[in-house]
């Protein structure tokens, strides 16, 4: 599909596209689940890196060719959510990529308050990943994770070993449950303790792991039924489970356990502009294995093969928009 | 049954028993629901006031005669939760009443550490419901309900109606929702806000009564499992879910919700000191509307007619231990 580019709007800055990561959702996309949501034809894309191309009126602070990404999120300012400071989950948020148009094209118009600057030391190929750290960075600062804390991730796809890694970096032990062994063996050559909860006792393994105490805190980023069953025995009294995957239907919860260990679930969605700012500065600093997470490039004309690859368990599939020549 | 009094134990008091309350967990130890936890013959009760008759060696500080009612746990000092500080949810807790001997009887012998003191204003009937008051204290408490603040309680029993009462003292306003018309009547009649949920839309009267923003805190206390589905549509954006009910079996949860408001759903079990001493307190300040919870009152000999009205759906059967002539 080809689309004549636009000049900014005001308050809008054009972006050039450098990269563009696809993730689960947008694999939703394709799939027609998020129909709901999604018109067709449509340009989706969320997680992304490139450099202002231009800039509409009223906008300031931003010059051309200044490396950044984008936070996705327009919120409307004016219902409970964003009156009482939670503008990034507001009642009506405007999800960029999905509910408005993304970031694959090569020149794309965003709200100038959506964009995050990038340091000229981070290439734009890992800067592309700097929306899925800022959800890892997010579900770790909700949970209220600590240095010496030990951690339970469940489910070892891209979110889960950012979750990881991020945890680990404050200070934290982690332990990865994950059922596919190929996964298992990407997050131990990460340096991650694994365990396949289909051939150990899960329970008995953290009790052991904590001396009896259980986890501080639990990531659900799995999106299955048995392991969100799981959760509340792997948690300590007081215990925090994150729920971070995306469950379409209602799940069964062990709540006499919630009740009996005084146990806290939370749910945590995207990410505040503070989160996006850390995951800058943890994939500049190098603390995120950004080798090791990207597995495939593909050209924007080769975006069939990159949701094929996504859709065969890939970690993280990015496309680079600029390889054609688009402003740079 | 007939049991020879024994004086207390180093470290421990005697108290003659006054009143005792019975509550739907006594009605499902008599009912053999909880066979796990107790071995029959057993003395059961654990809401209760009376005075203290002897003094065991080694215990400081309480004059015969004194007006008490008892914090009935006792922990272990020991375990990972304990040394969290989280005494009262102590991994190898002993509830006393439960896990122990317990309040029917005329003569009781209890750790002096489950003491708590008594004004001589508050009549020993009315002390009977400290215990009960005191898991509404705490419900409240780790809710974080603030003044002003809007709180949907799903469940009008005798907790409901006590935790509705103490968000209404800290300045809450609150919405009890509730299936039997008298248990609605009932808290009708104390000024609160009912709502038959199988009768009207209750979602739609929360977003009404919340100018489109949801409950700040929902309290689950129906253990039914429609109940519990629905509480994730009432709660705002970052709201808060409060599981006080006891449900046996895991429960579907709306997890696609509490991702998508990033809502918090709570457990709270038991009470801590503070939550005692505060229970006392609203109690003989008259926050606690005693005349109307107490429904029925029977002598000791009379349990059989007084569970048989507890299993009819009266909120609050007291036995009068100390009718008969006991120690007073």
């Amino acid at each position: 599909m080809t689309v004549e580019a636009q000049p900014p709007a005001p308050g809008e800055v054009q972006v050039a596209v450098s990269h563009v990561g696809l993730c689960g959702t947008d694999l939703h996309i394709l799939h027609g689940a998020m129909d709901a949501r999604v018109t067709f034809p449509a340009i989706i894309g969320h997680e992304m890196s490139g450099r202002v191309a231009a800039v509409g009126d009223g906008v300031s602070g931003w010059t051309i060719g200044a490396p950044v990404t984008v936070m996705p999120l327009d919120w409307c300012s004016e219902c409970p959510a964003c009156d009482a400071g939670n503008q990034h989950i507001c009642q009506n948020l405007d999800f960029i990529g999905i509910d408005s148009t993304g970031a694959l094209q090569e020149l794309w118009n965003v709200p100038a308050r959506a964009l995050v600057a990038l340091p000229e030391s981070l290439p734009l190929r890992d800067a592309a990943l700097v929306e899925p750290v800022a959800v890892a960075v997010h579900d770790v600062r909700r949970s209220e994770l600590a240095a010496g804390d030990r951690a339970v991730v469940v489910g070892g796809g891209p979110i889960g070993v950012l979750i990881a890694t991020v945890a680990r970096d404050i200070g934290a032990e982690v332990l990865l449950i994950e059922v596919d062994a190929s996964r298992r063996a990407a997050a131990e050559a990460l340096g991650f303790r694994t365990l396949d909860p289909l051939a150990a006792d899960q329970v008995a393994t953290v009790e052991a792991w904590t001396s009896g105490a259980g986890a501080d805190v639990v990531f659900e980023v799995s999106g299955s039924a048995a392991a969100v069953l799981g959760t509340t025995a792997l948690a300590k009294v007081r215990g925090t489970i994150v729920v971070v995957a995306i469950h379409p239907d209602p799940r069964p919860i062990d709540l006499k356990q919630v009740f009996w260990r005084e146990l806290r679930l939370l749910g945590a969605r995207v990410y505040q502009r503070t989160d996006f700012e850390r995951a800058v500065e943890l994939l500049d600093g190098g603390v995120i294995p950004a080798d090791a997470l990207i597995t495939d490039i593909a050209a924007l004309e080769d975006i069939q093969d990159a949701f094929a690859k996504l859709g065969s368990g890939a970690m993280k599939v990015l496309v680079d928009v600029a390889a054609e020549g688009a402003p740079a």
